[in-house]
């Protein structure tokens, strides 16, 4: 080999070849097309780019790799890489420089790609069941005496061995079954979904099968890359919907259906398109795994893999054709225009949808290019504005399952709410708008980098501390021009509101108090558009040379939404002849990162003891995932699809009323006893 | 409207307009686009252009027809018509001319596009149990207190009226359900397949639903289009086989798949393409038939449709998406290339298929176009040589009904045989190769105008007397130009031998009688090949300008192929351990046309009553549109599958020798004791 060059291997993607010696290990890892994450542009401050040096003689690439053969240890990774982490091996990708042959692990969260949100996998409990199972099976080749065909031959197998009966293939299947028998030399591995249909031949014994479980969202795509054998999570992928640029929520791409000829085509071609991209990306950086580090029972963190190189093992990469199996939620619209379905009357009242029950669908019959006879499990519907995200929602929780009154908040563009136990679920909808999760707002943006994810104001100075994403120090610790901050994301702007609240800024009409900001240099008239507004971040902080402010009309925004969610709630636990809810579930990308204590003062729900609030992140999503590795799930789905009652709360004669009332900041103390010591008294009775 | 032209009407097609007065029937249909039968080239000596001139006043179209509204009759007609069906209104339409208004009904037989083999459909029993059933049905729309969606509503009307649960939707049919309910302003009509999946929906009241099953020959493809819900057999349509360029038989088509990269492909598309031409031909000409006239049970003949003007109804044309279903059987070969699997394996002993079983596939699947959401019944094959098209005949004919011991023969390019009871079938197939379809002769050809289709020769003379396709009269009766010979189709070659036979130009060996046959002026050893030829017709009665003959080589050929059949009939008889059979079945385009007591004389198979050797037509037609109108037909065709017994016979021990003999014309009066009387007895004891 070149002396000015060594040989360097990443995984898990196994990419690898030779770079020249004085890269960063960034550098080295595009020159060998692998994606690190590296939000700050390599400036060394967002440590994202952690990596591992594997250390040892790896024989099946004849390289010797070891921490040595990096530049050393420097100061600035000392911020985001322990005594102990260091001790493993980990680095910044962008500091230490390839020095000889290396083996680089890039941790699941280094891996770039995921700048939008990260719907990590939860643990949650599945039972293993899935829909596609594997059989090996060897048969005797055809004679004289038994000319059998071979889909019969290998159904007789598949009989003696497993007792499976009636059996169909699907004719893209058959169609390499002569193939596969004979490379195979007889003996073949045989896919069959749900014990009923055929539907993947390969030669000899193989032992893997993947699925996705994929859900849609308004904004966001995000799918789950499992492995149906052992059920392991292998990787967790997302992106923007495609739809967005035809309009940000439901109503807007209904509109664009109802107003362009072709729009329901486009729209659904574009997610379609999307998902195939995103299937790239679920297989592009893996290959099959071999053995997984033992992980402490409730231990989290991304799956590792260990290379075992004595076995002397090559894997194949994985192609489309890996992919047997797809389960896949949105709410009512998303599944409407994905499916090609008209959702116009999705939009109009009494909003019916055009199907509620699961639909298997063939991939191919989509244009979403798997192993082309597999099928597409579409979660069923539970209303027009409730949909399959909801159903994922409750198999993944469950509520039906307990005594306790769950109220189960799933908030994205729109909120869907759940409540009820193992005697009765109900469930609503109410048009929250995009204003949580940062559309419409001033200064509203996308959970990206630069955005505003916490904010804390001093109840005193009315001085404003925050963070923002791809920044781990907060403003206080930090330089002003470091921060960069851009905007403020759907956390940033639940803690804004109830900051504001608890230290004075805004009273509990939502109304700023002038009396008490008088001569703040943080508030101010604007004298363009006449509305009071409240700096968060100087222009010297942002990256776009601008004050970050909320306005007046921000404030009302977020009121609206809190509100509509509010008097949501209220509804239905008194539809419930309910007094109070046992437990609040705060679901969606959005319920990831929320504060509990922030959500009750804003008074996004009914008061609920601190301890009882739960953020069970993308509860959707996981409930597509428990529907791709356990066939029960799927039957549990359509219970619920139907068995929930959809109550349409803009009937209920007192509606209006609530929300006008929800608009305002909890303050009563009898209606939110556990606000009492988190919120200054003096503000609960104003 | 103008003196000088007539307003004209053609049924069943409904095409209409005006037309110069003054010119033929015929001339007419071709200016409106319609396609009259005129074999003869309008020469007036086919009669295949009958019409029938409809008499009164037809108020839809404003139009008095009448018989005196064309030119008088004509003697030559008088061949072709009798005297009461001239009083129904019967004309040659090459004859009449048009002078007044018209409404002009074609029959079935008077349509042009068979000149290939005509499959018209037989009068089978059939039990009216189809795939597809539809179902009308009212649902109320959907309202705040009940917004359930579309598919769940029209699922609890479907329960509700007819009992119907568990029903999926094909997403196709889903795509255009919230149109339909609301075009029908929340009626109805569903198709459903299999009381299982909603395949179509239309708005309304509609009563009709229409299917196809084709029969995939290698040479042939003929379709009925028949309606689903009253049974009727509304057309029979055919082609060649697109695939012939590629091979005159199955092996030649093998072979050019395992010599040609894309070759499968190729051919595979091909018959698609050609599938959906000969669907669009099916449909072309055709509307929904309103009132069938009642016709005497046993009557034979075209069904003919009535109008009712007083209805004043205006039905539409269907189109494609009006077929919901299709049927269709073919050799395993075909069946193979069909759906695009490797044929290779049933070219190579021990000749297995892929697959035995039936299989539902999505027309879509396949790119047949028909109704998006409905499924083809691919008829299930019994072996690699024995195909659906053989489950055909074995589902129309039933023999494992009877008591009796029926054999039954398709000639095709292949023979398929199967001989059994009640108690037992067993089935095989024989290597008869094209020469009984007339290729591979010097002389063969297809059954297509100019075609000798019957053979006499005199025993004293050795005169040829003969008849061809398109003209009626035999060549004694005719003036040598007029006969326009041009070969020797299937049912010629039959009789040529058999003639040849008992006319003692040949031995039982197949040798010419040299002696017998000194001087004749037919009989002469061609200069160029040195081969022994007799002459069937000469240069001056044929369109070709060449004396038309038969050569040695050529009686080899056909002994070839009546030997193999004979000696895989012997062979099974041999097994079943049977002495003789009780009836002899003969199907295929072949047996429509055959001579039994020529088919007998050849010794086409083992002795039997020539009262029980019965012509059966199309049989593998049969099977399928049995199978279209009755689903048990369905189960029925896999049972036989697989429990018909296939025997090799190439690997019986005595096959070659029993072949052999086989080649040797009938002669010993104990093997064929009915041919005692039918063939003289010095030929018989030669």
């Amino acid at each position: 080999m070149d002396d000015d060059k060594a040989m360097v291997i990443f995984q898990p993607s196994g990419r690898r070849g030779e770079v020249p010696k004085g890269v960063t290990l960034i550098e080295a890892s595009r020159l060998l097309g692998v994606d690190i994450e590296a939000l700050c542009g390599e400036k060394k401050v967002c440590g994202k780019c952690i990596v591992r040096i594997e250390e040892g003689h790896f024989e099946k690439y004849g390289v010797t790799s070891s921490k040595d053969n990096v530049t050393a240890w420097q100061e600035e990774e000392e911020k985001f890489i322990t005594e102990a982490q260091r001790e493993k091996g980990l680095r910044l990708g962008c500091v230490a420089l390839v020095e000889g042959d290396l083996l680089v692990f890039v941790p699941e969260e280094s891996r770039a790609g995921k700048q939008v949100v990260s719907k990590a996998a939860r643990d949650i409990h599945i039972d293993h069941n899935p829909a596609i199972r594997l059989y090996y099976v060897e048969v005797d080749p055809p004679t004289f005496e038994e000319p059998t065909g071979d889909f019969e031959r290998i159904c007789r197998g598949l009989e003696r061995e497993y007792g499976l009966q009636d059996l169909t293939i699907d004719i893209f299947t058959l169609r390499t079954l002569p193939e596969a028998l004979r490379e195979g030399k007889w003996a073949v591995t045989v896919s069959v979904w749900n014990n009923k249909e055929v539907i993947r031949v390969r030669p000899g014994k193989v032992e893997k099968a993947y699925g996705l479980a994929i859900d849609v969202g308004t904004t966001t795509v995000a799918a789950y890359f499992c492995d149906l054998t052992t059920m392991e999570v292998i990787d967790t992928v997302s992106m923007m919907n495609p739809q967005c640029k035809y309009g940000e929520d439901v109503m807007a791409r209904i509109t664009f259906h109802m107003t362009t000829p072709d729009g329901l085509q486009r729209m659904s071609d574009d997610i379609i398109e999307g998902l195939n991209d995103l299937i790239e990306k679920a297989i592009a950086n893996t290959y099959p795994p071999k053995k997984k580090k033992k992980k402490k029972k409730g231990e989290e963190g991304p799956t590792e893999y260990v290379e075992v190189p004595e076995e002397g093992k090559t894997y194949l990469r994985l192609t489309r054709n890996d992919i047997e199996d797809i389960t896949i939620g949105f709410n009512t619209a998303m599944h409407h225009i994905l499916l090609g379905l008209n959702p116009e009357y999705v939009g109009l009242a009494p909003f019916p949808p055009v199907i509620h029950h699961s639909m298997d669908i063939k991939a191919r019959d989509l244009g979403v290019q798997i192993n082309p006879s597999s099928y597409m499990f579409v979660l069923p519907n539970e209303a027009g504005f409730v949909g399959a995200d909801n159903v994922g929602v409750l198999i993944a929780e469950e509520p039906y399952k307990h005594e306790e009154n769950q109220l189960i908040i799933d908030i994205g563009t729109n909120g869907e709410l759940v409540l009820g136990n193992r005697h009765k679920l109900i469930s609503s909808s109410c048009a929250t708008g995009p204003a949580l999760e940062g559309a419409q707002l001033s200064f509203g943006m996308r959970a990206a980098p630069g955005a505003m994810e916490r904010i804390e104001i001093d109840p005193e100075t009315k001085e404003v501390n925050y963070k923002v994403i791809g920044r781990d120090a907060w403003r206080k610790y930090s330089e002003p021009k470091d921060m960069k901050a851009k905007g403020i994301c759907g956390s940033g702007i639940l803690d804004v509101l109830a900051e504001l609240y608890t230290s004075a800024v805004i009273t509990k009409s939502g109304v700023f108090n002038k009396k008490g900001l008088k001569d703040h240099p943080r508030f101010r008239i604007n004298p363009d558009n006449k509305q009071p507004e409240f700096v968060l971040a100087w222009a010297e902080e942002s990256s776009i040379d601008k004050d970050i402010v909320i306005t007046q009309k921000d404030v009302r925004q977020i009121q609206l939404a809190k509100g509509a969610l509010y008097a949501g709630c209220k509804l239905m636990v008194k539809r419930m002849g309910l007094e109070k809810v046992d437990k609040v579930k705060i679901a969606g990308a959005f319920g990831t990162h929320v504060d509990r204590t922030k959500a009750l003062i804003m008074g996004l729900f009914p008061d609920c003891e601190i301890e009882m609030i739960q953020s069970v992140g993308n509860a959707a999503g996981d409930g597509c995932r428990a529907a791709l590795l356990n066939v029960k799930k799927r039957i549990e789905a359509n219970w619920c699809s139907r068995n929930v009652e959809y109550i349409e709360l803009t009937v209920e004669e007192t509606f209006q009323q609530d929300f006008m009332e929800a608009m305002q900041l909890p303050h009563m103390t009898d209606e939110f006893p556990h606000l009492k010591g988190i919120v200054p008294e003096e503000i609960l009775k104003q």
